[in-house]
């Protein structure tokens, strides 16, 4: 799995880690993005449960297989990273299919809670070499023809790691992503579930609410509506039951993250009734955004050699990330940004 | 302030009603674009209270008074329309000013809450002839640097209209509104604040709110922001004194559109607790987005001869506008589109 080789130890600066092959289960939007961009710099295949979608992707010159079963045997055959790019209530099924035909398989997920697949994956395939992904990659569109080979491109890859990851198994996942124009991001899968809750799944519901509370107001409120409704409520037109088994899966963190939002809401209408005031919020939330437009200021560049997972998950956990892998036979080093 | 004459009492089809003149006080983003919009199609001047401000607005080629009081005896002299232009803190004062200069003046503000300026202008200037105006336009950016007189193209302009209002002063300020491009919203100013806190006000304030959320999520969280993110949360960008002396204006229907959105938070939030279920929300929200999608599908052509301040107030309660507004000496017709 290592990139060009190198002469007498000496590592390749510029070395690339992928895996030898991609096998893609599910072609919506972010599988058949990955389908695309993978097909251009290894063997890739794929395969959907849908026939009218692997009747687009072999029409668009993809290699697809028509069984399940026949996907996994040529993974097992390529040696190739299997991709779970379905549904994850799909997860089920495929694992136990995955622990039948290609049970050590090198995996992963691009699902948008990765605790709960964490704990699924141990249970029915624990003998594949999984690291959990999740690319930070999107629009309102689905299905197959939504997607292209750009679509990784400049976006977040989250890998998530714990004690007993294969740092050999990330190098290829990792590697992956780099290679599709991502930056990585290593973290265990608590604190990614935790973070998605609030930068991801409370906002599509706060989007939800908003489009409610702005119909409750009748036609004029709707014709009124322009630049702060429009972009605040984008996301609430993605398929509804899109947004609610990602939001459901993640329950805990979830329902943290609204407790946290209800009482700031909160605190700011009692203000506004009581005192006529908003201060708070709109000091405080203007100072939350440009942190957060800030957010990349004061990064510096980082090299880590023969990183431990510990070394990896503090990176991504106090807002770094990896933005190249160098290995040799006998060395890691990796290269990112990290706070200063 | 009819526009061009036709023969014999038959209306001109393309006829524009135009005041004779605009004056600008306030040369901000809003004021700064209106100057320049309006500035090529009839005598326009302005006024800042900030000497840079006047000296930028006077090196782009604008007529610009270094005192107000000038800026409101060239307005009586012109027969101009005043546009106020300031933060909603300044009217007081530039009423005060109105009445002692130019006190039967064709008057319309541009503030984001309509019913206080209403009563302040019943209070402090009783005889100008005043339509209070609402252009729903605008980006995260302020001052007159931030202008372009494209603002106003394609965007809905509100004017609040009750049982005392001119209907020669609406076809001038309607006009001017035309003119530089938007289609004009006619509805009273309680109906319109109602409306502009739900889809104004309350989103800005759930942008705040969510910034802090994530905040709260630490580095990893902002490191992981993306689309969904970015958009909902851009216009906590805004100066944060704005949107506080915009949303504390309207207290009364925010607090009103606040309990709509913490009552369908918080059953949200209660039933992904206790059943799991997200469904309620994630169903409602989506039509909700659609009902704003497809909220001109229904909309068909309608004019109205000799409109009533009630058929007005009717038309843009309803969810309908006014696209053109046609005049002869004697005759008013009205063009715009209706719900069917």
């Amino acid at each position: 799995m290592n990139g060009p080789g190198s002469a007498a130890g000496v590592p390749a600066s510029d070395s690339i880690t992928l895996p030898p092959a991609v096998c893609v289960l599910g072609l919506g939007l972010i599988g058949g993005s990955l389908l695309r961009a993978a097909g251009g710099m290894l063997p890739a295949s794929g395969w959907s449960p849908t026939a009218s979608t692997r009747t687009d992707a072999g029409a668009a010159g993809f290699e697809v297989h028509q069984q399940l079963e026949t996907a996994l045997e040529w993974a097992a055959d390529h040696h190739a990273l299997v991709v779970l790019a379905a549904p994850v209530t799909a997860f089920d099924r495929l694992l136990r299919k995955i622990t039948r035909y290609s049970p050590e398989v090198l995996l992963t997920d691009v699902g948008s809670v990765k605790g709960p697949v964490a704990e699924q994956v141990s249970a029915i395939a624990p003998h594949t070499r999984y690291i959990g992904s999740h690319p930070m990659a999107g629009t309102t569109k689905s299905g197959f023809g939504a997607g292209n080979d750009q679509l990784f491109r400049g976006a977040v890859w989250v890998t998530c790691l714990d004690a007993t990851s294969s740092l050999d198994a990330w190098d290829a996942i990792a590697g992956l992503a780099l290679a599709v124009g991502s930056t990585v991001v290593p973290c265990t899968a608590v604190a990614h579930d935790q973070a998605v809750a609030r930068i991801s799944h409370l906002p599509h519901l706060l989007a939800l609410a908003l489009a409610q509370v702005a119909e409750l107001g009748g036609p004029l409120a709707l014709s009124l509506a322009a630049g702060s409704f429009t972009d605040a409520t984008r996301v609430a037109a993605t398929r509804p039951e899109l947004i609610r088994v990602m939001c459901e899966a993640n329950r805990e963190p979830l329902v943290d993250a609204f407790d946290d939002a209800l009482g700031i809401l909160g605190v700011a209408r009692g203000s506004l009734a009581s005192t006529g005031s908003l201060q708070k919020i709109t000091d405080g939330g203007h100072d939350a955004r440009m942190a957060f437009e800030h957010r990349q200021d004061d990064l510096r560049d980082v090299r880590i050699e023969q990183p431990s997972l510990d070394d990896l998950i503090t990176l991504g956990n106090s807002g770094g990330f990896v933005s190249q892998i160098q290995r040799t036979a006998s060395t890691r080093t990796v290269l990112g940004r990290e706070p200063s």
